[in-house]
């Protein structure tokens, strides 16, 4: 079957766009998370919208599963392949297509990394928003998919609220544009539908102004109690800075055996809160900031951009730092209401006290996300076990706070398990009914996002009898 | 069949709640736009989420259509009754059930009216942002319905900026929650999606701290071109006003006669421009402000609140005022780019020339959102053809300019006409193959948006054989 569509696919396509040699294929077995891997059946390389939707119809006609794939750096398995399907690779479509400045929007194909398209527009004055710690690799397709978050999210916005159209395949090969005019939304249910609902093939992104100032403080904090408290003062006081990013001893102590970003020693947490605006605006709240930092034993302002990038360094490189201190870990990605960091985060210092397993926090404090990283021995028998105990207790308690168990790495096959603790079945139904309306032969990125993904045809409709329904 | 209908809600419904009398039938009969009316088969006034399902289950069970109403001030025919259908009236879930200052959100009925949620939460120093001229009566189901927007959101958004999570009825009769976590944002799609997609029954908004400090400047230009530029001047700097709003002289003439706004004499154009944020930024950037509307013959700053109601009330009455000099006119809502407005505006004008009809301007300038108002005098004959006339080809003035045909109030019946002039058919079947998930027996608020709903099963899938689809 996928001989015959690698055939296909050769007549058409440029020599080089299509790689079934089984070494070549393993380069593609996971995304950045690496615990689930398939190699896939067949990688084509399309340029062209022309060129996704006919693979797309090709699979289609035969019954064969695709998934696109951009970058590979997502961080849910939202891109693992099918062993048995097609995977469809966006890098060779890189190219900024146009650039409207007057109208502060850019057209991007979806292999654009997303950093070139801040540094195509910088000169002017502009830069593309939403800034995952993934940026400097990370596609614009794949951050629709996802519709990714960064430390810069708390003020601006997540890639939903930077995408303006999108240039589609549909599941059933058909090329058609959504934007957010009249009729419905489609653009806000496409993106972040990881995948699952078509192909992005062409990118309308928002340019935002790069302000006019923009402050960066490093507060040492005794503990994360007087960091979080710090939080709810500045986020009270109606301040919304560009971001606060919180990390606890762990953390530091990773990120300092990395990258030697200087870190104030002994701090039990830090903050990095940046502010940005104009700058009367920033220079009057960033006294408000560093004056509700209270318990801070330590303030540094930075001096210059230079001296910002050494304190971004830090937090931005905690994750892959973390393999300083462990052999292993699990990245975790939960949100709680802000109201209920305090409680969350103390009971999560219990979990990792009663099973004594290691966990790193680093967060987005201002929204509540956060990334515990759960640090395990992968050569230890059951470690890996006890460590993805914790780690789901800790989804756990992220929902009963009224949280949700993912703020900016999906669902993707790592988390559809939890979904129906967040959504009740009708919920969740209801979202199949539009996966079924665009892909009724479940082909599109199947067995991601939801737990069981019905037959097209088996959603209950009127569920009659149920508590809602005794009224008539 | 509707009286059968009339009678098994009776039975179960509280007393005064099912109207069926021809007469007080006719108060439904349209909304805001008064060209379309229909007199509702029978009216319903359901108290709970579970009345609400309970009334859609008994409608689907006999393939009765059915249509929400909110407040009813709707400009595009959205709420337009069908006189072979049930009319769900929301005015008795008019509750504010929960406001929590924390997280800054609070959750209403659907009936609850705009103003009322600001009026509720102003004393702590929060209120609703998205402000519809109709705030005052509107309702907030209705401005999910038609994802309203406002003066003031330019800067904050519109209503689906600010709905966190919407419990509705789904067309099937489930009462399920969307909400923008994991998987699919359906919550993007329903808002707007003018109640095609279920009747929203419980919905969480966000709540915006008040700012610290407001200024509002009237300024007074000789034409509308001047204050054009001004407008660009003000945006290219970099500054995102609370609101600017424009009107011209013949807006301005009813407006005064009207309301005695006190706009100075002999304006060709006058601009609202309000900033709003931190007191230093707002200070700082008002200046700014003043020195751009060089060609400005009058600047007012209002002293204070009163003052500032005052400028306020010229604007928010223009649509009505225009009744003033003129016995019946059509209002528009098309949007342009912001970079084409002074061309758009030019070429409205000629069109008025031309026909020899009248139009008067009022518009969101900042975010190229115009509302002209097309008179005439219905007791002339071909009047009101010649009016629609010049109104469709402002319309197309907007799609060729790369705008759209609605930026507030929606599409409805009024304006399914104009969607196939921005959406290829591909687009339009998409949109349909949602319609047909939700919906497919096609009784949820059936006749709107779409101009041909298609039979669900009826839209093709894979356009085998079109352009894009030559390449296998």
């Amino acid at each position: 079957m996928l001989q015959g569509l690698a055939e296909q696919f050769r007549s058409v396509l440029r020599p080089g766009s299509v790689i079934d040699d089984p070494v070549r294929l393993r380069t593609y077995e996971c995304d950045g998370l690496t615990v689930h891997r398939a190699s896939p059946g067949l990688v084509v390389l399309p340029e062209s919208a022309e060129e996704v939707a006919a693979v797309v119809r090709a699979c289609v006609a035969r019954g064969v599963p695709y998934v696109a794939r951009g970058s590979g750096t997502g961080l849910s398995g939202g891109a693992l392949p099918r062993t048995d399907g097609v995977l469809i690779v966006t890098s060779r479509m890189r190219r900024i297509l146009e650039i409207d400045l007057d109208d502060q929007r850019a057209v991007v194909e979806p292999g654009v990394i997303n950093l070139d398209v801040s540094k195509a527009v910088r000169p002017d004055g502009y830069h593309y928003a939403p800034d995952p710690s993934s940026q400097q690799i990370c596609s614009i397709g794949g951050n629709v998919a996802e519709n990714s978050g960064g430390a810069h999210c708390l003020k601006y916005g997540f890639t939903a609220n930077h995408v303006l159209a999108c240039e589609i395949v549909t599941p059933d090969g058909d090329i058609v544009t959504l934007d957010d005019g009249p009729g419905y939304d489609l653009l806000g249910a496409f993106v972040g539908a990881e995948g699952t609902l078509g192909i992005a093939t062409k990118i309308t992104v928002r340019l935002t102004r790069t302000p006019q100032a923009v402050q960066t403080l490093l507060a040492a904090f005794p503990s994360i109690e007087t960091a979080g408290a710090a939080v709810s003062a500045i986020i009270g006081a109606g301040i919304v800075p560009a971001a606060i990013e919180m990390m606890d001893a762990l953390a530091i102590e990773a990120a300092e055996s990395a990258v030697a970003c200087g870190y104030p020693a002994g701090a039990g947490a830090v903050l990095i809160v940046e502010l940005d605006g104009p700058e009367a605006e920033v220079a009057h709240q960033f006294a408000q900031v560093e004056a509700l930092c209270t318990e801070a034993f330590e303030q540094r302002v930075a001096r210059d951009d230079a001296d910002r990038a050494l304190i971004w360094k830090g937090r931005k490189s905690a994750f892959a730092a973390v393999g300083r201190i462990s052999p292993a870990y699990i990245v975790q990605d939960g949100v709680v209401p802000r109201t209920a960091l305090p409680d969350v985060l103390a009971a999560i210092d219990r979990l990792s006290q009663e099973s004594g397993v290691r966990v790193a926090n680093v967060f987005h404090a201002g929204d509540g996300n956060l990334h515990p990283l759960v640090l395990f021995d992968d050569a230890e028998p059951g470690a890996e076990d006890r460590a993805e105990t914790v780690s789901g207790a800790i989804l756990d308690l992220c929902i009963s706070s009224g949280g949700s168990i993912t703020g900016e790495h999906g669902v993707g096959v790592d988390k559809a398990k939890y979904m129906p603790r967040m959504f009740t079945e009708a919920d969740l139904d209801t979202m199949q009914l539009v996966r079924c309306a665009f892909d009724p032969p479940n082909l599109c990125n199947p067995g991601k996002v939801f737990p069981t993904p019905r037959l097209c045809g088996e959603i209950p409709r009127v569920r009659r009898g149920e508590p809602e329904g005794e009224l008539f």
